[in-house]
């Protein structure tokens, strides 16, 4: 069981690894064939003479295979992960039978000015493969709940 | 018919429309369940009792539709449309029954400084509702080929 975090139970610098992701060619192409359906994210032999130079998931595989990856063992916040804004940046690609994990990190936690039953949390996450390379770079502003008093 | 874009065809306020994409409840369920399996997602009943007060869909889900409305009927680009990097947020939850569309405008256009062949462009987009609101803001700075000389 992971313990449910609250604004309070955050800090800058906290960390936080996943559980790990094995990708297939066939789940690449079958997320791209529904969003992404660009030669290079559904077939192998016309991805060699692109940019890619072979088959490589749509980025926004690899963003949502990241949020199932946080979701299922990452930070467990209160009330749920609750994105406000993203950036995000795809260093190198992701290919069939890459592992993938997450490593995040807190970078500030932010009480709101307005409503005192909530606040931000900015969390820097990375998707790193199996030989430690990273595919993805996020930086979450996180909806993050209080601790109710009394 | 869409005409191909090379980094010369892109200026500064050029506009782009996709069509449009309805958006069922068992769509939302089942990208849910595969990547961000939160009960707003996946339980319209819990879903009442969350943040959104209601089934809305994960905002990779929205991200993931804006792409493929991008790749069927946004700005055809030479070579794909490559992402290097995205800046996102999502002012309002995107529903079950929502009908998205995509709006964007190319913000500004760069040449890359090492690299002859190639160049980057920045991509405002908005993905609306059937109302005209505005469920995801997203800049992107793409990759764009420039045309062969000769």
């Amino acid at each position: 069981m992971r313990d449910i975090l609250y604004l309070e139970d955050l800090k800058p610098g906290q960390r936080f690894k996943t559980a790990s992701h094995p990708l297939s060619e066939d789940e690449i192409k079958a997320f791209a064939r529904d969003y992404d359906p660009q030669v290079f994210h559904t077939d192998p032999e016309a991805a060699k003479h692109s940019f890619f130079g072979g088959l490589a998931a749509s980025g926004w595989h690899t963003a949502a295979i990241t949020m199932r990856l946080q979701v299922d063992s990452g930070p467990q916040l209160a009330g749920g992960m609750i994105g406000a804004k993203v950036e995000l940046s795809w260093p190198r690609p992701t290919r069939p039978g890459d592992i993938l994990h997450v490593e995040s990190e807190i970078l500030e936690v932010k009480p709101s000015r307005s409503k005192p039953d909530r606040g931000f949390a900015t969390l820097k996450s990375q998707t790193l493969n199996q030989r430690g390379e990273v595919v993805q770079l996020q930086t979450s502003s996180l909806l993050v709940w209080r601790r109710k008093e009394g």
